[in-house]
């Protein structure tokens, strides 16, 4: 007999969840979902002009779909290596991100299309409705960075579902009510994603870890497994930051700043691991996080005339604090707050994230038409409609942060609470941080030697 | 002395084929090949307009090629390391694939530019071709994993030769002759690949293959790095599907209807997964192939008017019998009908290839002129011509499946009697699935310990 | 206390170094380097005529972007999974490479932009200048590769600094001054930095380094994780040697060439690398790094009417020398010459670049306006005042390869012994190849059986 709450076991749950999700989606998509100008193909070719090839260039697919393959291989590949750091929860960090970016993306067409993208009574999708929706879906893999290891994948789902769904809200009101500039998400993916992790990961905090330690931590091919994730996140960040601004200089610039703020953070994040540790000797643990914080930290204030110069200055910033929080900060959250934060996400997600935050409602305060000319309302959309005005500009970005970290700490807790239910079949305890229990997993190959399969005569013979 | 029909010793045969088969290859390239008016000096510099800049701005390069990469990929990173899996045969399956892909895609390009490219007597090649050539390649890669572990690297390069000799000529049946249409291949690709793999390993029986039963399952690291592949032909199968459509609504369209399918396909795969687990586990078996089924199913509907909505119960139900296939028949076609599938092609290619048929047919009997306005004859060449009737357009995507099966079929067998010569160097029952075979394989490592390179104190004295 | 000539810590010298440099970089930035026309707000929506949304479509971002993180990929993924091969080394192959990398961009951002790049007094940057950065950096991983895990990152980083200032010192006099063409950089590249870390590395000989000859090796899974690295240069290097091409014919052309090149030259490393083995078996060395010496040989005449004819016979002859090298000249350039080359670079990089030299003098020499029509002054830009004479051209060519080989040589020798100085932390012999002088490396993982973290009974109980 089944004991719902202390079982495991995910043959019917994790099923029963799975479709009936699902189904829901199928369903709502039937009723709501349409292609949008580009994609259909009677409003494309209405819409065009006679001249049909030059116009089939100019399909948004073009200029947007380069961006939305990036950004693709961050949320897949990105996201889900950088969490095979762990010594025996490799499937599960590559798969539940798989599972739940799978599911998170359709959601967030959804809602995100239900809350700033209705015409007509439908939801009109395309490739910038996909960008969106991966946008959307990353936030849900920072949050679940913060506990990993220690949910179900019904839990991960049921997290999803509510964290898209406020995420939704978040930016409806940011963007669109407030107005503010946040093309890369330091504020709508970045602090949401951190601070609502962190406060599941607070709410289902677990006095008794320490039984599942001698797993929580790397081996020498986890350790380079995440770099795949690593350094994919790293390089394709300048289209992370750039996927969604507007076209020409913005977009151009945008990726520009990125870059330079990446590799500025690369070098103080060598720096100061190695300055961080008694023997000098560098840390995985930071070269696979804290190099990132730069892209994080340029995601508000990327688009602006920031300049290299400003953007290396942040992104050296950006990796120093991060470098820090994992050197200092995250044993106090641990000890002090009950915060158990798996993979650090306040270090690499959250403090970057407000610094971006920050940064971007200074340079928006500062930005001029001296400086930005007729580009000036390309980046700033209200600075058409006359009644434009930097300091009040920057004071909205910085409203928005607050709404963010509201946001986002609020859903959090709600969200934790609803995971606490005996019901979602999460690991005990004792066997946290392992495949095992949710995967049939393999054992180790013993070994390589040719005379474990042939004797040295036989592979004589074999080859004559 | 060499004994012929026992060695596995390449010295001599694979060499000997290689050169020749790349002698031969030059030969006909400098007979038969020129650049296309896209990439040749002389030619796109008479055919612009004096307008210089613009024009280079709409060489084909420009839209073709970012999605050419993106199938690249899938083609050397994404089967190459799908196949992975196995503990001991990680050089084989990246290597082999390498060196097959890299033979394929240039006999491919000679034989579809044969058999539909020829200009004056003359191939004309561009990104269009190169593309083309990667997508027969993939199918070579596919009959691949049915006989993964049995066959010799000169094996894999004679089933190419003939497999991609037959698949320009199914092409050309279905797309020149038949006026079908699969742009993603569902057909073409995955139909054709998995039948004529299927009938190659029927005929290269082995019934002592348990011989070799230990090698053939997966460790824990061979696992991740199957996951490489996996993830990155599921991002990029939105790019595979579109990369040759018209371009527009329908590339746009197509990229769009797969990501859907996709997403859909992986909630299936794991609610399945789990299902049929007796405790409720996730088989990685069904998350590295079956999570793909969905690219597969929309192939050829892709590019068509399926609607999201359309796209996700395709997607779904392709994940479904994808699983269920390598649950529960392929153990059946091996113990009844002694087709021993390595990768489980069945499942991932052909059973999803044959669904993506059918649905391509249904799909294109249902269009009409109401639904895709001035945009029909983008997606259904035929409607351009007046003789537009959606019934017999359904008809002609169904018999097209017909002939693909026959073709497989037949070039299956008639290839698997060849590669049954003993002269090829297969591998013995005994010595399957394992790399000492053909490789020089290095030893496991002992251990990261770090006393073992360096006492405490000599580290301490070095660091000090 | 710390002997500054014998201790291996980092703590301070790698933060230092790291942290001054940074400084530097952001003032020299922050003085001199500015957006250029598509980057810039002011300036982009300033020379845009009215037809806005028209003109932000052709923003060099959208032609050159994709090449970009092509390229992009190749160095970070390319070069440093590339060099994971060895068994104790990946930390260091990955790192050390991002590390040196995310330097050297910037710097080369500077140095590129004094000697080629000045706008009244500023360097402008955009993505072709990211892109010309990038190639500089590839350079700097190539000599990286004769002195991999015989340096410590802080030589690592002063290398840097002076191959990058050589280099575009280098590519000033073939580009500007001489006129020379050098798309993929099989000069300024590949032949630069192959000559350059072989003499560095020459410099450095150790005489024994046979106490570390245990850890100069690869196991199985580094092997794998190298092929990640030679798999995506593989695929990329159409996109790196096109990358900066004119738009239009020459860079799709290009593309094309390369694949082909490639194609032909993985047959033949394959065909050579079972040749030269007394049992047939195919080596890993040679199908990581041979397979690969096919774009580095149509580097320069690539994007000239090559044709695909021509572009395989460089290919093949590419792949026959490199795998010839490994296996005969490598072992007498380390005994003879006294030169340790960790990863054949010379083989790859070194014979490679200059057959790829000598190509492009040839078919310099051999171009026409015959051939070319009006797309001769597209390649070759002193056609177009007139003074076109292929003969002398042909000549330019041979002259720059000869200034390559002699600052490169001379470059490398200076460098060298500013390495040998003893104040860097190098690794003592006994203690090459071996990650934990550098980082702190956790242990292998025990072992993945389930019984290790539940009995059965257990793992039943939490199942039921």
């Amino acid at each position: 007999m089944t004991n719902w709450t202390t079982s495991t076991n995910m043959r019917l749950r994790l099923p029963l969840l799975c479709i009936i999700l699902e189904v829901i989606l199928i369903i709502l998509f039937g009723a709501l979902v349409e292609y949008n100008d580009d994609t259909h193909a009677k409003l494309w070719n209405a819409n065009k002009s006679h001249s049909a090839t030059r116009d089939d260039y100019e399909n948004e697919f073009y200029y947007r779909y380069p961006s939305f393959q990036d950004v693709h291989v961050m949320i897949f590949v990105g996201f889900g290596f950088l969490m095979t750091f762990l010594q025996r929860y490799g499937f599960s960090s590559v798969g539940f991100n798989f599972l739940i970016a799978a599911f998170s993306l359709q959601w967030a067409t959804l809602m995100q299309g239900f809350f700033h993208g209705m015409h007509h009574g439908k939801i009109h999708v395309g490739v910038t409705s996909m960008i969106n929706a991966d946008f959307c879906t990353g936030s849900v893999l920072i949050s679940f960075g913060a506990v990993l290891g220690k949910t179900s994948p019904v839990q991960l789902l049921v997290m999803a579902i509510f964290e898209v769904t406020l995420f939704a809200v978040n930016e409806f009101i940011l963007l669109s009510m407030l107005g503010a500039n946040d093309a890369g998400g330091s504020m709508t993916i970045h602090t949401f994603g951190a601070y609502f992790g962190l406060m599941v990961t607070r709410v289902l905090y677990r006095p008794n870890l320490d039984k599942s330690k001698h797993r929580n931590s790397s081996v020498y091919h986890s350790d380079l497994f995440a770099m795949i994730g690593t350094i994919y996140l790293w390089m394709f960040w300048p289209s992370f930051n750039s996927a969604i601004t507007n076209y020409g200089d913005p977009q151009h610039r945008t990726a520009l700043n990125t870059y330079y703020s990446l590799a500025a953070c690369t070098l103080a994040t060598f720096a100061f691991s190695a300055l961080v540790n008694p023997e000098g000797k560098l840390d995985m643990v930071h070269i696979q996080n804290a190099a990132l914080a730069g892209g994080v930290a340029v995601g508000t204030a990327g688009e602006m005339m920031l300049t290299p110069f400003g953007s290396m200055i942040v992104g050296f910033l950006a990796g120093t604090i991060s470098v820090l929080g994992y050197k200092y900060l995250t044993p106090v959250l641990e000890s002090k707050l009950k915060i158990q934060d798996t993979c650090g996400i306040h270090n690499l997600h959250g403090m970057p994230g407000v610094l971006g935050a920050v940064v971007g409602a200074v340079t928006s305060a500062l930005a001029s038409p001296g400086v930005y000319g007729d580009g000036l309302q390309r980046v700033f959309a209200d600075a058409e409609t006359g009644k434009w005005n930097p300091q009040s500009r920057g004071g909205f970005q910085a409203i928005s942060l607050a709404v963010t970290l509201g946001m986002a700490l609020f859903g959090g807790l709600v969200t934790g609470f609803i995971l606490k239910l005996p019901i979602y079949g999460a690991p005990p305890d004792t066997h946290c941080f392992e495949d095992g229990l949710y995967w049939e997993v393999p054992g180790e190959e013993e070994g390589h030697e040719l005379n474990e399969v042939a004797t040295p005569n036989e592979m004589e013979k074999l080859n004559s």
